[in-house]
């Protein structure tokens, strides 16, 4: 692969000046200012300096961009909204890089309420893109914390995933189509959004999850869905993790399928957040060791009806399950949000626990999954570790997914610094590869799991990543040294 | 790319015995007989004669024979059921090549009814694995007509797709996890059915679709569904095929995204069903110009509950639906099934017609997909030029998913051999392509449309392919000769 280095300023200035002459001088940043801001994201822990910013305001452009840094040796590191956990956003220090920050790429091209899809560029933020389609009256459901700064362009690259994956997928699932420059500067135009095409090898799915590294996704379609008429939430206390599954599979059968929301709020993660925030209380009355944020949602009118009582034919259908599971002895006790404000109140809950685990102090988080079925073996045998040496462990979790935020945070009493984190980290990925778990679910690699990804996974898989990298990409400009640790 | 040629006499023998060695003598075959059988498929068009078959047993056999094909330079045809419709599975003729025939790794490895999902190795039939779900209570809803005989690894390869892709998707959506060998021999195992893992590149969708070319997948994971308890199945004549994603939509959210079949039933296609075999009539009185097979179909409880008519539930969703769009002018007259004799009668209907058409003459058939709000376009553009060149379509498709079996035949008079096929299917191919379609929908490539594949695919998305199989497989021993046309 090229060495990238860092030119001389003859050099930079000669460069700024051919990125001028494609995206206009308006559309080129190099003060020190800006520089800072587009070299630092959201976390604050990557930084570095890149000799310019671009600002492509169309696909040529990107492609012209692309083929101005092969030629000219310098990286190419793509940008959405820097809202990225892993630094796979952001410039390497000491490597001549260009920022391509796709803000300016901000159209929704098309809502196509017959085929149910939408077609939006890369820069499109996506809260955006949820109003686009909800003002055609269908729902985008790729949602999660930072969709009011974060851009689909950023989404499909992590292959971002959130709160709703279970019903809906993962953003690779949600997408039928893109368009993309690769790294020769040539065009994909792959927009149809065509829910069967077997002509060749899935580039589309390639390209998403690489992070920038194989190519830059200027467009996108995605599949829309109508919008819910009821939805039920509720907050269940269940007798042991290893029950979670059963929970979930008869709130599948008894709906239809139409589960959205299945989150792990196990009582130390909800201790924390009553502690740090005193407006907020346990959901039921005595504390949920095991609690569960439960929504189905669904488009049929009938689930909208009230039945004769006066409530919804759709919390009909769940409290008529809760009341079988508590008979079981797998449900202990259940609240179900009778009005907008309970609804309200329970998500308030769930989305405090990032705040209050930072307000709390120092904590080491991840984003590993599992099997369904192992999850149980793994969240006991850490938590009885974390209490051997000395950590109280805060999680939370997108349940259905298999996907856990278990943070380690300082016991009480104990001093972050006296912890033996890289034990308790070594033991984490451990048992979680032996479980059969991943060590990144939804955030991606980035430069932050460069180690755990040469560490932990599979070598014929590794390098068969390097095969198709060197092939895509062999003057190595795109977004190096990210998701892919060197030889 | 290296030249794979015939090798000599003594080559030969040296060659089989280097496979007994790794599967045992008992199962590699070299008599022709055998040769003759594994050298052709089920649509009797590709016939070749390979060196050998290998009948591996396990994954590690067929890392083994990966290795001795690439050590003497011979060709890997992998190979399941046979029942592929493109010439992908069957060997080339002038090239030295071993048929590896996976029906000896037919193991359901694992049931997970917790996870809901199941490993299944390549040589499973496809039926045995829907028997497999069914035995536990759930189902595995990839089906299409030959699901007797084509085995897991070939619908994996093809991204096989069939009846219900509508609401389950493909079987690339279906798999969450897949083992493979590559083109080294080494072994990728990423059977943990996880639902979210972000580590790196999209592997297991580039493998499956890719027809062998890229590796060979020796097993799956995956995703198993509830049992449906109600089910409703219709037919409809609709007043023009422009309406048909008006009836989708309004099913779609009436039944909250419960359709599992919307089939297009044009009425030339159930003519000719209706002339072939007698005891087969159009299901409404007066036949459907715009015939439309559907069916819906749950896992609630509810919805198999009877009303105080003493119909289903969810009969009575439909059957509302339909109302309201017989009032639109959407619908112009229905038959829901009332008994499974009804129910099966229109099944009965629907996967006659391939019987039919071949019944009926040559014929010319086709694979395509469109984006849903064009395919009254070009069906009404196909129509009208048919007419003029003397051709009689008779269509079916999976209409839901916008995949059409658009089938030429004679118009009657007219002999095939005097029609400008020719000039038909350039027609046919260049407003496919204007609208955004697909030549290859769920049959793939194989050797069959590598004239169109070279002709039509986006140059940039066939470099890309290209780049991707020389460094996977520099030595070109996967399959070569299929999927990819050469350079």
């Amino acid at each position: 692969m090229a060495e990238l280095s860092a030119p001389g300023r003859s050099d930079r200035q000669g460069f700024s000046e051919t990125c001028a002459g494609i995206v206009g001088e308006a559309n080129v940043l190099t003060d020190p200012a800006a520089l800072s801001v587009y070299g630092t994201d959201w976390t604050g822990q990557y930084t570095a300096t890149p000799l310019a910013v671009a600002r492509p305001g169309s696909t040529s452009e990107v492609a012209a961009l692309v083929r101005a840094c092969a030629d000219a040796g310098v990286a190419i590191v793509p940008q959405g909204g820097r809202t990225g956990l892993c630094g796979g956003g952001v410039p390497l220090a000491g490597q001549a890089s260009l920022v391509l920050s796709m803000g300016r790429m901000n159209r929704v091209r098309t809502v196509d309420e017959a085929a149910r899809t939408m077609t939006v560029e890369a820069g499109v933020i996506l809260e955006s893109a949820q109003d686009a389609a909800e003002q055609h009256g269908l729902t985008f459901p790729l949602t999660f914390g930072a969709k009011g700064s974060c851009m689909i362009g950023g989404a499909l690259s992590t292959n971002a995933g959130g709160m709703n994956v279970l019903r809906y997928g993962t953003a690779r699932e949600l997408c039928v189509g893109i368009e993309a420059v690769l790294p020769d500067g040539s065009i994909v135009n792959a927009l149809t959004g065509l829910r069967k095409d077997n002509t060749g090898y899935d580039i589309k799915d390639l390209l998403i999850g690489a992070e920038g590294t194989l190519g830059i996704i200027t467009a996108a379609v995605f599949k829309l869905y109508p919008q819910p008429r009821a939805r039920t939430t509720a907050f269940l206390s269940i007798a042991s993790l290893a029950q979670a599954h059963t929970v979930l599979n008869r709130l599948q059968d008894q709906t239809g399928g139409a589960v959205e929301v299945f989150e792990f709020m196990p009582r130390p993660a909800v201790d924390v957040i009553c502690r740090t925030f005193p407006n907020i209380r346990h959901p039921l009355s005595r504390p949920a060791e095991t609690g569960l944020l439960i929504e189905v949602a669904t488009s049929r009118a009938d689930d909208a009806e009230g039945l004769p009582d006066g409530s919804l034919r759709l919390n009909g259908q769940v409290l008529d399950l809760l009341a079988e599971l508590m008979e079981d002895g797998v449900v202990l006790d259940a609240m179900v949000a009778q009005s907008e404000q309970q609804r309200t109140d329970l998500w308030h809950l769930r989305e405090s626990i990032l705040e209050a685990i930072t307000a709390n102090g120092p904590a080491y988080h991840t984003d590993i999954s599992l099997p369904l079925a192992r999850i149980a073996e793994f969240v006991t045998a850490m938590d009885d570790l974390s209490a051997e040496l000395g950590f109280q462990p805060l999680t939370v979790g997108h349940l259905g997914d298999g996907n856990l935020h278990y943070a380690l945070t300082a016991a009480q009493g104990r001093r972050w610094n006296d912890l033996p984190l890289d034990t308790m980290r070594q033991s984490l990925f451990d048992n979680l590869m032996a479980l059969g778990g991943s060590f990144s679910a939804e955030h991606g690699i980035g430069q932050s799991k460069l180690d755990v990804m040469r560490a932990r996974k599979e070598p014929a898989q590794l390098a068969a990543m390097r095969a198709i990298k060197r092939a895509l990409d062999p003057k190595g400009v795109m977004n190096p040294g990210k998701l892919l640790p060197t030889d």
